[in-house]
């Protein structure tokens, strides 16, 4: 079977078993997800197992420490995987809930439902415990998914689908609802990307490369979990001390993630009020600034910004600094170099804080508040599965109800058209 | 200037018009909305003059008698043009309404909030009276608008956009939130599509070429308003008059649409009974049916359908028609062989309707009514841009609603991240 002929097998069975998957009802789906996680702990040594593979060859392929942390499992990790699953039994099943419905002049009802997508196609990197959050998540909203994980974790993930595989055959749940793809041909890709009859949504996270290139090739519609290239914008009426703790959390706290701040952004008029006690803050902390030179003229130590870097998610202990004239520059700079995930004000005035919030066109505005809140548990979604850069479909975090779509069902009694 | 350059100009005018166009209050922009249906009427002549060199081109160029009717212009369709304009001022604003809103433990308050989506680019066929319907829809959902009408209505299109800008232009709307390109070069296209940093959102409303093209080009997001082969299923136990009205209207009423019936299945119990007589009023409409060997065997004129009559969306006094054993077997014909769109079973049986709800995938599911009711109009939506045969963002009759997104702004008073 040429590659070509074994993907379109596997999306055509993928989309059988989404038809028949969201007659499921919830509370089989909730046992299902609770024996999942059973699962998981019960065979937590054959992941481990698998996980030390990987960790080998990670280690022989000379893998950057932090790549090394994000794969390496621990019982720890496990048992995080566990409680997800046991937390998307808890959640709400959007599948089959009204959204609204109405009645029309001629007596026709129509009811606006919630119904799964159908197939999803999630491309991700070496992060084993996505596997088993993605299946859940797509398990729970109805959905069949197809995944596709990076090739350095192959073994654990293909040790953690299996447990659930297992679970799901036990259940009569069909095959095709569950496929992990563990081919590190890139070629797969391209061919996947093209079976927009079956897969109907694919959502890439990962790395600037992978999305743009799955964007470009694919006809599925695309949600992209993009980089977040986020911004605090300390205002002319910012509480200084506040705007501190604000800053140094969204740098600091977490660098290696998207809802990490990047880019710092500072009125003129307190610039030199605020900028030497944080930059002192930022200088212990090991961040590195990189400033325009308005910042550079008040701290000498900071190195010149290009920019690139005001264009750039560094995923690390370094920041971009800007000094702005006002807040319609902060603005501007916001929707030109940033990348529409999170961003925020720190600013006591209601007037500039409304206006921020909407000016700013990105999936998420702050007033007050670290930009690390970004995220489906923060937000009380109760899980996520990405967060969505883009503007149709789907917003900022997503959680279970963003993996459905709705269908009119109307109820007539002999209407026709006039 | 190369033909990129000036695309990318026009894109790039279109965004930055978008994030001016959605402050304008719901007041100001109801007003300019019935300034421009005025202004339509107005100028009615300046319209017909320029549809009549369109229809004299069309002449010369010897196209279909249903094309030319759907290119005439009358003092009624202008009309009928100015009024949609006018119920779009009456229509309620979506931009700003509170989705939803929470407050999280710590204190964060997360409203979600609709805004618009942005720049929509829309391609259509050779029918002005859309011209005129996008402009207001996208204007009122404080949305930039880029228009590529069919080159064969080119100076009626051209007419209205020009009138409707002056309109514009009055109320110091910035000159990007309206951009009707004329140019029937077809690399326009191509560089159009991959303007995805400027564009937000592509609707093609055409044909299955134009579609196709679209969805194998765009990076921009796509969604389609495709082809419609709806179904009715008439099923054991309908109430058989019932079914040769709805069928009748479904396939008679208007032929040329999308929400026309294409395929008629008939369950085998009571084909005997329900094929003669609605053979016999399809006949006297002038209606050619096409069968499958069961139908051929009850009324003997009916010609053999292949495969492809099942797949194919005639807009024409065209219907195929196919005897089935039971329910199960019409479900999976419909999602086999349908777009998607809309589809009917007639049943006084409730279990039944409610199997057929459930399981037909399409974004109208109709019990005991014409599938002539997908519309936006028809729906209570008050206008209509297009039917989406997607599943992603919006899915069947999409309303202002439709061309908004959302995003998230969230209050907080100094909250960070542990």
């Amino acid at each position: 079977m040429t590659l070509k002929h074994e993907l379109t097998h596997i999306a055509k069975e993928a989309q059988a078993a989404a038809r028949r998957l969201f007659c499921f009802s919830t509370e089989t789906k909730n046992k299902i997800l609770k024996e999942m996680a059973r699962s998981l702990i019960a065979k937590k040594t054959i992941i481990l197992k698998a996980n030390r593979k990987d960790l080998r060859l990670a280690r022989r392929k000379k893998l950057s420490a932090w790549l090394i942390d994000r794969l390496t499992l621990s019982e720890k990790r496990i048992k995080e995987m566990a409680q997800t699953l046991q937390e998307l039994a808890r959640l709400k099943d959007p599948v089959g809930e009204e959204i609204k419905s109405w009645d029309t002049p001629n007596g026709l009802k129509i009811h606006k439902v919630r119904v799964p997508i159908g197939v999803v196609l999630i491309i991700y990197e070496s992060r084993p415990n996505v596997t088993s959050d993605c299946i859940g998540l797509c398990f729970k909203s109805g959905n069949s998914v197809i995944l596709r994980g990076g090739s350095d974790s192959y073994n654990s993930n293909r040790a953690i689908a299996g447990i659930l595989e297992e679970v799901f055959k036990k259940y009569n749940i069909p095959a095709g609802a569950l496929n992990y793809l563990g081919t590190p041909d890139r070629r797969a890709l391209d061919v996947l990307l093209k079976l927009n009859e079956y897969i109907d949504l694919v959502m890439p996270r990962g790395g600037e490369g992978l999305i743009k290139r799955v964007v470009e090739v694919s006809r599925i519609p695309v949600i992209k979990h993009y980089k977040g290239i986020c911004h605090v914008y300390v205002d002319e009426w910012a509480d200084l001390n506040m705007a501190e703790r604000i800053c140094f959390n969204a740098k600091v706290q977490r660098p290696g993630v998207c809802n990490a701040m990047e880019s710092m952004l500072v009125h003129e008029d307190v610039a030199c009020r605020f900028l030497p006690g944080m930059a002192k803050q930022f200088q212990d902390a090991g961040v590195e600034l990189r400033g325009c030179p308005l910042t550079r003229r008040i701290i000498k130590w900071v190195k010149p910004a290009t920019d690139k870097d005001y264009r750039t998610e560094y995923l690390d202990l370094i920041l971009s600094v800007k000094v702005v004239k006002d807040l319609e520059e902060a603005i501007t700079h916001i929707n030109t170099y940033g990348s529409h995930h999170s961003d925020t004000i720190v600013s006591d005035d209601k007037a500039n804080a409304a206006k921020f919030l909407k000016h700013v066109d990105s999936a998420c505005v702050y007033v007050n508040a670290s930009t690390r809140f970004t995220d489906g548990y923060q937000f009380g979604l109760g899980a996520e599965i990405g967060i969505s850069t883009d503007k149709l479909h789907a917003r900022g975090p997503m959680g279970l109800e963003e993996l459905t779509t709705y269908k009119y069902t109307v109820y007539g009694n002999g209407q026709i058209r006039n």
